[in-house]
């Protein structure tokens, strides 16, 4: 297994990549083999100094760096030689198993869905974010955002691969589904939520559970809860504020805490053919071990194959 | 200046209803004359509870009571002597010069929207949410989920609504208009926003300020965020369950205790010819006290008078 990573992506690469890659190897007793992109010189010697030699790492030099604020698909163009243009290409070739950056998430994206392509029926790949529930468990909400305007069966798919993440990545047995909505009864809602309850109710694949409102966010009454980009983009960077106004104003709440969405480290991008994960800009060490150990674990349970399988079924049923 | 009060509106009615208006007239030097609605005998002995006797209140009998969760308008049909049809019936005739309910909030809006009527030019009235922010001061989002789908003209003219609010009845000279959107730069957005935004951007009523982000909803980046009612029913919901959390977790901070959307006592319904406020369902005393001075203050202010001008302004230019 052979896991490639962006080492100069995230406001804090490539030291706090490094520091990452030496804690994974240090935690991990069968770790895989790890393939760090960028500049070759410079990781070498962040490997030294952080006293960090193992027969797990292989770097391949990539010597540019798709700035934070680049335009995607012009910067993955021009720079051809970028760590996460070199990664897209060590991916698509089936060099590298899995993907992970915390740089560009635009150009991450296009990586994704241009040099790996969307699995065959998947029609809107989507990335969702993790919600921190009172019991010390996690939710799925997708779309975070990639997806502003969406068809009710694009929320279809959303649910079916947030099912099958948080099933076989979070192993529960059968993730509850939530319509975001705003009212409790089937009826409600706008246009979109409207036309998409029935069929959400309908799908035998999903558990679904019915509407959830913005109280029920982070609750159980869904582990998987699914709604458009332009909402579920708000409710992070609403969730993240939270985070950065409990913190200014010193309160410290084991529960609280878990808004800083930092230490979870990256988010899949959920339908697409490879398992590629995006990270946060401000990663440090811990995010980019957590996502190291996401990718294993994708790999691991094989969620791309069982997304694909249920993809197949989709499509044979339609 | 007649301000009519329905009585058995809201979880805690009639008792806190009363304790409303008694705390209205001993803190009010000027006090309106109160006109309350609901069942004469129960208000009465209430009053004589609460040893509120006052040549300002004035009570009109009305029997019947709308439930919190009876179809809206099936109920008003059904129940033309419940206080909040009699209530309407008084405000369409120019009996009373506002009205307050914290009862049904569907029956409340149907009452506005057909017994009052919109005001000439304003296609969607809206209700919007107080929004706390860390400086003590409180800014205003709209639509909180009466129009779940909008067209980029109505969030624009719910920009214009509550500017006029915000300016008057808070005394901010010029204030701040944001679109909530999920991106800073002009283009960003779903397709709604992408046309919202050059609308808001051109609108000499307006001092727009551009895009703000769910990470700036309760910051001073804007007085007045604009968004289709999903979302903001969504933001409504979610922040309300913010100090559900904390106090749960006993949390005390003077700035998330102003999460407790409760002490604000209502919203306007803005957009309507004449002023109606609806409170929430779980209103104490000291609500309906602040839900009678803000009507008051917008009966003083002369706000209906300051939006129909606008709104003539906005038509002539069309």
């Amino acid at each position: 297994m052979k896991i490639g990573l962006d080492m100069m992506g995230g406001d804090y690469a490539p030291l706090e990549t490094v520091k990452g890659v030496r804690q994974y190897l240090d935690a991990e007793k069968n770790p895989a083999d790890l393939v760090l992109f960028g500049d070759e010189s410079i990781i070498r010697d962040l490997l030294n100094n952080e006293q960090t030699a193992s027969e797990h790492i292989q770097i391949i030099h990539a010597p540019e760096v798709v700035g934070m604020h680049e335009h995607p698909t012009k910067a993955l163009k021009e720079k051809q030689q970028s760590s996460i243009a070199v990664g897209f290409t060590y991916l698509a070739k089936g060099k590298i198993d899995a993907f992970i950056s915390a740089g560009n998430t635009g150009a991450m994206m296009v990586g994704a869905l241009y040099s790996i392509k969307a699995i065959e029926g998947v029609s809107r790949p989507t990335i969702g974010t993790y919600l921190p529930r009172e019991n010390g468990t996690l939710g799925l909400l997708l779309d975070a955002g990639i997806n502003a305007d969406c068809k009710p069966e694009n929320l279809v798919q959303f649910a079916i691969l947030g099912s099958l993440f948080v099933q076989h990545l979070w192993n529960v047995a059968s993730p509850k589904v939530g319509l975001l909505n705003i009212g409790e009864e089937e009826g409600k809602g706008n246009l979109l939520t409207q036309a998409t309850y029935p069929l959400l109710k309908s799908n035998a694949l999903l558990n679904f559970v019915g509407n959830v409102e913005g109280r029920d966010i982070f609750t159980e009454k869904a582990d998987v809860v699914v709604c458009e980009g332009f909402t579920g983009n708000v409710i992070l960077k609403m969730a993240e504020s939270i985070h950065d106004m409990t913190s200014r104003r010193h309160i410290h709440d084991e529960y609280f805490d878990r808004f800083d969405f930092e230490q979870y480290g990256g988010v899949p991008v959920l339908g697409v053919a490879k398992p590629v994960i995006i990270g946060h800009g401000i990663s440090h060490g811990p995010s980019f071990k957590n996502m190291i150990s996401l990718a294993q674990h994708m790999i691991e349970k094989d969620l791309l194959g069982k997304i694909k399988a249920s993809f197949n079924i989709s499509i044979s049923n339609a």
